[in-house]
């Protein structure tokens, strides 16, 4: 089924409301859990949002928390996220970035014992949104063994770039696993399968079924041994900005809870004039789309979903549409 | 055979001087040439280094250029190349992004109008010698096909990571598609097959045959559809932050030249005490090493390979040693 935009923005407001956040707080949750379903990213929206409210209650989440400022050199901040809701913290650290970028022309925020902060890909649009280029990326809990291994050790660390372009942004939102996870809960309630190997099963032999990689925990790193490299890499440089723990930590706690996170925005609008910017960006789709019709740019696929989101209403599973307004 | 460092060096730097470099830039580009030889990276050492010497013969490339500073946006610096030699041209910007970055904690250089850098890495491991995080890409001319099309429009795009370390840097030197082109061309010349599926053949079949791949012009890229949107997301940063070409634009020229760099050095030594990055970066070494034997960090295979060259002499191909010493 499909509710409108605003409809589904304000059942998450309210059900935040309840679960104790102030106000802005739950309007700013709100909106990004609302845009992540309007753009398609299914697993980030309504599927996780039970989780977080559950978090708040029981205390796993502060709610209430303020990042702290603990170190500055020059244009790169280290912040403690307190414990704080991901998203909250999340969206303050890549504006502070953006702060720093629209002064000094480039801006860095380690963020460190923070949560998860659903789509990573919101803080790339934040970034462009604001007129800059955004990088972000996060380490997780160990989700798959480094290439060679068959014990998780590494996280999946999605990792962003987004670029901002008047006709709508190009964004990466990768992580390091073939499929997110998100992605094969997904595909494992819908019974779907996957289009390629996506991780190995309990035999260790490659798999396209998304509830065999959940259950071995054996997903594959993208490019085998090169995302298992920039799994690490991604982890280690995390971890370094903020001062703040590894994937390997974190996974010491049980929990996935305190990790560490970078945000760098560029502020690409001063840097580069508009005629410049335009017809590098356009360049490069017009060239994408002339090659064959089913290619699409970095973010195209999203654009579309939100169009005929923001057309059609929001499409919703209703049972969990119906498990949100008793939430409120 | 083997050669010692030493040798291997005079030899690269008396032919850069016989070929017209001054005695400054034959020196660095030997000693880069010699280095990229001597950690393993065979594509980029004597293999490609008659090439660069033909073009500085033959003038596609100006050995004596002065590279440029045009624009300035705080901590973000945009350089032109002057279609000078690329080691040189990527040895300076990185070299400016660090002296940036001791001063404001982090810096970024754009470079517009350069020209292949070799090695990729080589220029992460300066950023490491000098206690930063580095962080570089490069578009190049289109030398794979987008995700969902057959004809080449991307690039292969490499992206480095540099961490320091002190027992041996982490590095992070990765092409967008799953084997480089030069490892390709290694292994097509040793009659070698790859352990996965690198491309597709003639008839648009994935294949193990790097012959096969460089033939039909269609490598494949890392995860599929991630590498193929990393590539483009590259290609926008790297013509956008230095105001340069992107990878349709160089395509369009034939030869690959006047291609587009981005550099980004953070200075972590500053930012983060040595214990912490000790703990933070040897924490996840161990645990990398700790799941099994095989596994290895980021660079570790490179500084293996170092060791027995600076023990043994590096491996050369004896013809293309004497290629090199005819060159003097």
């Amino acid at each position: 089924m499909r509710v409108s935009f605003d409809d589904l923005k304000d059942a998450f407001c309210k059900a935040l409301l309840k679960a104790g956040l102030s106000r802005d707080r739950a309007e700013l949750c709100g909106r990004l859990f609302a845009e992540n379903q309007r753009d398609g990213v299914y697993s980030h929206g309504l599927n996780r949002f039970p989780g977080l409210v559950a978090k708040l209650s029981r205390g796993g989440l502060d709610g209430h928390a303020n990042p702290e400022c603990v170190k500055t050199l020059g244009v790169v901040e280290q912040w403690d996220g307190k414990m704080g809701v991901g998203l909250v913290n999340a969206h303050l650290a890549m504006g502070r970035a953006i702060e720093i970028a629209k002064e000094h022309g480039m801006g860095c925020v380690g963020l460190r014992n923070t949560n998860h902060w659903m789509r990573a890909g919101a803080y790339g649009l934040q970034a462009a949104d604001a007129g800059c280029i955004g990088m972000c990326w996060t380490n997780t809990t160990p989700l798959m063994p480094p290439w060679g291994a068959k014990e998780k050790r590494i996280g999946n660390n999605p990792m962003v770039m987004a670029i901002p372009r008047d006709d709508g942004h190009i964004l990466l939102d990768m992580a390091m696993s073939q499929y997110s996870n998100g992605k094969l809960e997904v595909l494992r309630t819908q019974g779907e399968s996957l289009s390629i190997a996506g991780g190995f099963d309990a035999e260790g032999n490659l798999t396209c079924d998304p509830g065999a990689i959940l259950d071995s925990k054996r997903a594959l790193p993208i490019g085998y041994w090169k995302g298992s490299a920039l799994a690490i890499v991604l982890d280690l440089l995390a971890a370094l900005i903020s001062g703040g723990q590894t994937t390997h930590d974190i996974g010491a706690q049980g929990d996935e809870y305190a990790v560490s996170q970078t945000y760098i925005a560029i502020d690409v609008t001063s840097l580069v004039g508009q005629e410049m910017r335009e017809r590098i960006v356009n360049g490069v789709v017009d060239d994408v789309h002339g090659v064959h019709e089913s290619v699409r740019y970095p973010g195209e696929g999203m654009l579309r979903t939100r169009r005929e989101s923001m057309e059609k209403g929001v499409l919703v599973d209703g049972e969990q549409w119906e498990g949100l307004l008793e939430m409120r």
